[in-house]
């Protein structure tokens, strides 16, 4: 009967997401506070709490109900139907998986992860290549077991874009490559803008007042979460009323702590926007990291490096760096922020090279789960692409493909999800121009009815719809890459003089 | 057969420790670094947790495995036994408590402890009592659930104090309060010592320099564990590597972080001191709270309040706060740092008067289970035991009944064990008397030999046997009150020239 099927269903969800949230809290602490010998043992805590969420998601009970109500919804809710549809979608790829692949695989991640810092040490890509094999080795066979004769790429896909396919991502891709690589060397052949003033020595404390300024002005909830340090910035914690961001201080203004908050910051508003109605459910969450991903780029890269946002914000950061930026005029701060280069490392590009960087990590994927590449040919296919995407040879793997940790880890798929968030946010901030003149409220630093139309329609609707969808429903067309093409064009066509 | 119920046993006693693990952290969090909002999801997410982990102890194959091993316990190593003794005591604790009743409590535990602030907010006694009266019925039902026709009070100390008996702690608190209340008397006769020096406000950045200097010097590892901030100061944590201590920073040095960065402390360095080889295990615990609180006593009055140790700390503080310390003599700080007083709140008490707020509250706990008082009462019961022991009469229920959270919480029988840690820590340092110069060492800023003293004797015992064991063991004696009151008169006959 569905009602007692909902009972135990919801009250089996609810255990599941206060687990998840737990572990969201053990991640984040990891980075931040945890002692460093206390980092093997949180190891093993967090090995313990995943292992307990995977028994409870496959115990077949779970199942039982979570099948009674998908065939029969009678009488749930929208959200309700949508809560058993993300508990189906994610239980059905847990039972795909044998309990030992899923044992190997996150032993190989720590071997794998092991081996690559050991390999950035020494510059030395053979350190990491034999366990990396290993690791795509059991990525492949994770993807046949999840794929049940489809798409291997889609299969890994699933996991991050749920609903999104190669089919609809190869041509979007193309489409963006075609347009973007002549695109960047335009740009790249102008004559570069004056970053100099970026470098510093800016003092730490007075970034942290800078950076906790703009978040409050943004909208975040520090009722609701906060701001820490760590080495690789993120947004994490144990759910949407205690957001953990992080940021981290280098001397340098940019890149430092400014944009890296603000982007942070993005997804952490994101974060808060769920409902309380929504809380401890399979809904609380975005319905895709391509779709979260979006929030972050929109106020890091369409506010936070637009021209009338500085208008009101570099007086602010004048007072605080008097010493830096006292003689710095508007026009060349935003010229200076917003400096593209064809530069070796995803995480310090630009916006307008970011995602060739992306392009040559969804196409090396591709041809390592075909088989096309092993992990052997890895540092040269990347090269290839550096140069033919940047006119870029990395100086060493170090700078090449040795940069990211996501392999290590096993994450294949997700690097697409960047892009995603690029393109969504480019296509949400056209639509949103129809009712709200960003420019003029970045100009005065109004940032509540940005946050408010985004809350509407974005945040509060959880994971109701898949993240496709969504946007579709948002913005009134499918995806595509040329909200983001105008948008660049525009944008550093007037910086860049083009 | 016996190996397969250790592998059986030992697979499920280590998840058993990592989800306690992780519920210290939850827990260290929930008091540092949580979003005021984040509080109410917190509480779900250890509340699953905390079922969880019930879950898996009562598991009957953990029973069983754990009956074999009991049983038969040939083959296994001393500290095995202890793991299989340890597990067994709590497990048989938990499957005598009918599930609906660990809810119960959890439940009014929440409650009560609501009311209890309310009731603080308004000094309104009446808001607390139905709550508490409540919360007593429930402990009534849980003590005899546990104790078998044996003692109720046994049932409820033996959650702290495994092995103690009221058989044993009567006659102990009876000689205790025979030679303590007349000498309490003739401190208080004596003048007064000047304490205006340590009121301030002294800089609170400062403040946590001289604490972390004085946790380095201790011996505490900063690697496997750390200092934060706090309302209510204590050690939790993620286990012996990871270590959370918390202070907080007052205006005055004392009360205030000085001496209670020291107490805490103390309790983070028997917890690192838990061999590497015991870790995730049962063993890797004090074997009571009394054995926890005899070394945040040990460090916090013993070394933290001794004259000698002053003479080698007073010229740091003093070039950290000159404008307050400069013109304090030593003889007339050490006299300040241990005033005695006649105050109603036992966090703020001295060591000579500590102990009969303590006695006070187990007194009034046996009358309570008793049946002899209820909830009513207390109010009444509480302040004739100030007037008694102390001269003092509570100005209100704020300053009497209402000051500790301990019993909204349902934890009657933790309070003696505040006692049992200041006899402990007295007799230990008696012991440790002839081996160390324990004046000299503290006078010269060197504890390393303290600290191996402790770490041989108690800290790398872990719970292989009981706390009351263990310290005759060491000291070579039962436990008694004559160490406590020697180390009392000739330090305060001194200081106050009686």
């Amino acid at each position: 009967m569905a009602t007692e099927a909902w009972v135990t269903f919801e009250t089996r969800m609810r255990e599941i997401e206060d687990l998840s949230a737990t572990l969201g809290l053990l991640g984040w602490d990891e980075q931040t506070y945890c002692s460093p010998k206390g980092r093997a043992p949180r190891a093993q805590h967090s090995a313990t709490l995943a292992a307990l969420t995977h028994e409870r998601i496959v115990d077949p009970a779970y199942g039982d109900a979570i099948e009674t109500l998908a065939n029969d919804g009678a009488g749930l809710s929208e959200a309700q139907r949508a809560m058993v549809r993300l508990a189906k979608h994610d239980r059905d790829r847990s039972v795909k998986l044998p309990a030992p692949l899923v044992r190997e695989l996150r032993e190989q991640a720590s071997r794998a992860n092991a081996a690559w810092e050991e390999a950035r040490k020494a510059d030395d890509f053979s350190i990491w290549q034999p366990e990396l094999e290993r690791m795509l080795a059991l990525k492949v066979r994770q993807a046949e077991a999840l794929a049940d004769g489809g798409d291997l790429y889609d299969a890994l896909l699933d996991a991050f874009e749920p609903g999104m396919t190669v089919e609809q991502l190869d041509p979007l891709l193309e489409g963006l490559r075609a347009d973007l690589v002549p695109f960047v060397q335009k740009v790249l052949g102008a004559p570069k803008p004056d970053t100099s003033f970026l470098k510093g020595p800016y003092d730490k404390a007075r970034q942290e007042q800078l950076t906790l300024r703009l978040l409050r002005d943004f909208g975040f909830d520090f009722a609701a979460g906060r701001q820490d340090i760590s080495t690789h910035p993120f947004c994490g914690g144990a759910g949407p009323r205690d957001v953990r961001m992080t940021t981290r201080y280098y001397e340098s203004l940019e890149p430092g702590a400014l944009l890296s908050s603000m982007h942070e910051c993005g997804h952490g508003l994101y974060e808060q926007g769920m409902p309380d109605t929504y809380a401890r459910t399979t809904v609380a969450h975005a319905p895709s990291l391509g779709l979260h991903e979006s929030q972050s780029r929109f106020w890091e890269n369409i506010i936070g490096r637009s021209h009338r946002f500085w208008e009101h914000y570099l007086p602010v950061a004048r007072e605080l760096f008097p010493e830096h930026l006292a003689r710095v005029e508007l026009d060349d701060f935003v010229r200076g922020v917003n400096a593209v280069e064809a530069g070796a490392i995803r995480v310090d590009a630009d916006e307008v090279t970011y995602n060739l960087h992306i392009l040559a990590r969804y196409e090396i994927e591709r041809e390592l789960l075909a088989g096309k590449l092993g992990a052997a040919d890895l540092p040269e296919a990347w090269n290839q692409r550096y140069i033919a995407y940047l006119g870029y040879t990395p100086k060493s793997d170090l700078e090449g493909v040795m940069q990211d940790i996501h392999w290590s880890w096993g994450e294949l798929g997700y690097f697409p999800t960047y892009t995603l968030g690029n393109l969504y946010a480019a296509a949400l901030a056209e639509r949103m121009g129809q009712d709200l003149d960003l420019d003029e409220l970045a100009g005065r630093g109004d940032f509540a009815p940005i946050l408010a139309w985004l809350r509407e329609r974005i945040h509060s609707q959880g994971s109701i719809r898949e993240g496709d969808d969504l946007m579709r429903e948002v913005t009134g067309r499918p995806l595509g890459h040329e909200a983001f093409m105008s948008y660049l064009t525009a944008k550093y066509g007037e910086l860049y003089g083009l």
